[in-house]
């Protein structure tokens, strides 16, 4: 009899410590129904509510309403999904094949015992951790896989939180070339704004860029040079070798893509369209790039064609300026009314080259003559063809 | 005897349970001896070796003997202890005086389970698990106070990894003035390099400062205003009010904090004096500020003394220029040889005034008039006062 005691007791310790170390790897608080701006140490929105008080965003709940789709889990991926989770995103998508292997220690999120879970579990399990609000959908697949694509698409197009409806934003942050086409050639096909991040395999510069079909260049427009990295990490790995990373790196890009994701969707600040990052340096130079009216991608072409009309029938109905007669440019193949005061987006519509849309005190480093182009030409002095600009680039 | 034996299949089975609950706790991976640079899954320093192969860093193995102190384990402090435990720093010391609140969910991190925890007991845990090859001294105290000062001054003189020698770097993460200037004290008079770091109350700006005693401003050389944020968040909640936060911009400035920490110690690149960050229009200001030869800190007058010293010695020990003769400038103080491919170091000691050491293609945007400065005059166009260039800077 002693003896059932003894091992009763025994599993009621054991259930205690089972427990208590249950608890360590769940989240420690209830789901919130509500945002709310008050300012205790148990409100986990009270610092992110308190930008309407500072004036920068109007409405910081709004938020919750928006549906991010995340492909590529990897060391910049998992620290935006980590960001967007923390700043109470309505609903992430989460896409990657790969697994965790120890080799991924030296960027941020993932932790070693999670190596040989796949990343997209190991991500879902540790978010809804750091945030219950959060609803998650995870593919542990390859979505440049004819059925996968498919799917994915599928996702695009009725992943919302609302149900059925189009996700508000997709982040690409994978490594590969063949990932960010099938990206590229899905978000053109069903008009999906993105951003491309990448980071080179020096692990010292990096970028994101908007893409917004038929308004910016897509990554068909504007091919592989404007990334810094082409190669897949697996063939490198094939030859024993493999590619640099720095978490430093990695964060800088995970956090401008979500910044800029935070400005887009809540509506504050400049969205940008390019921003670079040169670690060596300290640089970070900016740009904006048109569409390719001869993109390979015959739905970028498509996009280029609606976006032209929804920005025509814009401006008719919007208010019109005094200036408006004076200034209509003869050859001017949309119809569109240029002023003083015009909005960017009208800008880059009307003009036939690429506009280099640099923030104030800011210059591309471009200036560098390329064998194509007549000696000394800057970015500034010449409108140069898409190609001549990628050229160029790789000498940054 | 069914009985007992169900109970002991049940004893088993928690046994079981609760072995692989505490190994998700745990690292699950042993020290490291040595850092290779074999490309296996199983090898997270392999990403990191290989920026000795892309010809980024020479001797990465070399960041194993360093010791860096962070103060302040807030949204900046914590990630950049993160990223430089996951870059295999060899030591870390950390202080801070506060506990891990729900509040703080909506920066990278810290995890709801841990709320409750002191910061620095917190992150310890969680790093240690990340890579067990970093050594930890944590501090849960408030530098501020006279005792603890003094101890956090012994441990900056004898906290190395080496043992009773100097600590390598010291990371300012702190959220209010006092801490800072206490940082700053403590450094000008052990000569002890740091970096300043700061986030704005309203989110969206952020700067890190290098601070090299008697080489460049002091944080009272330079004082306040280059701090976006003088609040002390505890004076602000007692009000019912507290500063925003986002994970986006404290991760840009805790990123830009280790990558110029690992440029520094791992000597590759160009360490920035100062980075600003404009979350809004995504622009990143850099400059250099000389120290303050009036300075109110006593130490950093007489580091300047000394520092002027050494560049002396290094100018007559080093190989002399044939331009020598000609450039000597009549009004320098310091005796000190201007040539033409002279160092950048020289360059800063011979000057009189503030050298904005801008980045090719970048400029401030300082050109804004101010009320005791004669209109239209630019940082490039005259000598400003540091109180002069202060004033300014409020503008941007």
């Amino acid at each position: 009899m002693t003896s059932i005691k003894s091992l009763e007791a025994r599993i009621a310790q054991l259930e205690d410590e089972l427990k208590e170390e249950k608890h360590k790897t769940k989240s420690a608080r209830q789901k919130i129904s509500q945002m709310s701006s008050e300012v205790v140490d148990s409100n986990p929105y009270s610092r992110l509510m308190a930008l309407k008080r500072m004036g920068i965003v109007e409405n910081y709940e709004k938020i919750r309403d928006y549906t991010v789709a995340v492909v590529g889990i990897g060391g910049v991926g998992s620290v935006a999904a980590e960001m967007l989770t923390r700043c109470g995103i309505g609903k992430l998508l989460l896409f990657d094949y790969d697994k965790v292997e120890l080799a991924n220690m030296n960027r941020l999120f993932f932790q070693p015992h999670q190596a040989g879970l796949s990343k997209v579990e190991a991500a879902e399990r540790t978010l809804r951790e750091i945030n219950p609000d959060v609803e998650f959908e995870t593919y542990n697949y390859n979505i440049t896989t004819l059925e996968n694509f498919k799917h994915f698409m599928e996702r695009l197009c009725n992943g919302s939180l609302q149900g059925d409806l189009p996700i508000d934003l997709v982040l690409c942050c994978v490594d590969n070339y063949e990932a960010r086409m099938a990206i590229n050639t899905a978000c053109n096909e069903v008009g999906q704004q993105w951003f491309e991040s990448g980071v080179s395999e020096n692990a010292v510069s990096g970028h994101i860029q908007y893409i917004n079909p038929g308004e910016t260049a897509c990554f068909a427009c504007a091919p592989p040079l404007v990334v810094a990295s082409n190669i897949d990490e697996k063939t490198l790995k094939k030859d024993g070798v493999c590619a640099a990373s720095l978490p430093t790196t990695m964060g800088i890009v995970s956090a401008l893509l979500v910044q800029n994701t935070l400005k887009l969707l809540l509506k504050f600040g400049k969205v940008s369209h390019y921003v670079g990052y040169n670690a060596m340096e300290d640089f970070f130079p900016t740009m904006s790039m048109k569409p390719n009216q001869e993109c390979d991608d015959r739905y970028c072409v498509k996009q280029q064609l609606l976006y032209q009309e929804r920005v025509v029938t814009t401006c008719e109905q919007g208010p019109v300026s005094d200036a408006t007669d004076e200034v209509v440019h003869e050859e001017n193949d949309w119809g569109i009314s240029l002023v003083d005061e015009t909005s960017e987006e009208v800008l880059h519509a009307v003009d036939g080259g690429i506009v280099p849309d640099l923030v104030e005190g800011v210059r591309l480093a471009y200036t560098k003559p390329v064998t194509n182009t007549q000696e000394g030409e800057s970015i500034e002095e010449t409108e140069q063809s898409l190609e001549e600009l990628m050229a160029q680039m790789k000498g940054i």
